[in-house]
């Protein structure tokens, strides 16, 4: 136990005086499971065998240009995704508030709010706490509503909280929503692709609809900073064809699907919020 | 290709400048295959299967104080110490060279060295390079021996290198050696078999014979250096016993081992060189 507590402290997540050891600030308010901000579920996600192995076969995946496909990890219905429903909620916490925040004060009169590819449904579920008249129109596939249903619950919105099974290409999401939310997603796929969901999204709004994409994105070097760069690496190792896009890469994609109107929005972590409207058809 | 080139980029091994990269004076030094410092073949030992998985099961090792059987690195004839001899010369270079020149400033006349769990023999066949008197007798199991030959040979002086292969706990020294060595060993062991081994060394010395231990040894804090002080997991994950001792534990060891003059040299590696004289008979 002594050594544990000193790698621990040579770590930054202990601080030892003497032979007594406390918690640093930064590992009370995150890896404490007292603390409202608690992160240490998301290790079960990013621990998962199935995320890990995709690195011993790294050379491959760099030779392909993307993962083989029994490694791919937006296949259909993989059981990683309800997991990362369960564990990856609470780092997502900060990005929900500060959508909930934008999307509240660019908003007047309805809501409705497509969340596709929900998750853990935190995105939509805040959105609906923030504004009372918002109502939540979730997608994923089945397995995984079942946690983003039970933190609506847990979050007493499940009156404004719906659920439409299934796989985000090919699924109906009907029309007339407000804003769609496109989190953490788009960087599993290739350009094109990209263009072609957001597409999707753009018919499923209503004119002046607003998307809104959440993403890790790199500068224009693609080199910095470190963990929006970094992370293309993990996504060449675990899809056929994702990246982490520049600002520009996913303006392009926006513009191509009828976006108009495109801002940025970094946050306090790694991540970016960008805006869009739908643009008025030509 | 560009997302492995930017992922090194954001490590520091690459500079990136516009779409070209180049390695870093670093990477340059230690990483190109082209270089007489090249390190790269030490991630075959540090990423082998059975030291990597010891850390699957921490909790575990944690709970016992010491990794079960199963996982013991310094279990008999491991064939991992073959790999180790293969692939960990390169990094001990600079301690090898720093040793050759401690024993060579204190020698007079005749030079008999034993080196003791001597691995690729590069700590034993330096000092024959430096020393042109000096005569090896390196010990540890058999197959790692060969590799310890071959880099003798490669380095002109196999006519003064003899092999010892069996448990150096349990081989016959013999007597009359001017200096022992004991280098990357006592960390793999309690307190307790550490004196024992050195009495056992002790025996084997002339009077006044010298032991060099290299260890990897934390400030007393034991949280300073990170390398020093963190080496302690890695021992508690991989061995029964073993830690990475503070330099007060090690001159307690080598005092009720029988030695006396004890002195310290740190390295510009994370490595520290012990030096003590066999005391006169009590």
């Amino acid at each position: 136990m002594r050594i544990l507590c000193d790698y621990l402290t040579v770590l930054g997540l202990l601080e030892k005086a003497d032979d007594h050891y406390q918690l640093t600030p930064e590992a009370s308010a995150f890896l404490s499971k007292r603390s409202p901000a608690y992160l240490g579920t998301t290790a079960q996600f990013l621990l998962l065998p199935g995320l890990k192995n995709n690195f011993d076969d790294l050379t491959e995946a760099i030779r392909r240009g993307g993962v083989a496909p029994s490694g791919n990890t937006v296949a259909d219905e993989n059981p990683i995704w309800v997991e990362f429903a369960r564990a990856m909620a609470p780092m997502m916490m900060p990005a929900a508030f500060a959508i909930a925040d934008l999307v509240a004060s660019s908003s007047t009169g309805s809501l409705r709010v497509l969340d596709l590819a929900a998750g853990h449904g935190m995105f939509g579920v805040t959105i609906a706490q923030k504004s009372p008249s918002a109502e939540i129109v979730a997608v994923d596939w089945g397995p995984v509503l079942t946690v983003a249903q039970e933190n609506a619950r847990l979050a007493g919105v499940q009156d404004r909280y719906r659920t439409l099974p299934g796989d985000a290409f090919k699924v109906d999401f009907g029309t007339g929503y407000d804003v769609a939310l496109v989190t953490n997603f788009l960087h599993h796929f290739d350009q094109a692709t990209c263009t072609k969901f957001l597409q999707k999204v753009n018919h499923a709004l209503k004119p002046d609809g607003r998307v809104v994409v959440l993403e890790l994105v790199p500068n224009p070097d693609r080199v910095s900073p470190p963990i929006p760069a970094g992370f293309s690496l993990t996504m060449l190792a675990g899809t056929p064809s994702g990246q982490a896009y520049t600002l520009s890469e996913l303006r392009q994609q926006l513009e191509d699907a009828g976006f108009t109107d495109i801002s940025a929005h970094p946050l306090p972590t790694p991540q970016t919020i960008v805006m869009a409207r739908k643009a008025a058809a030509r």
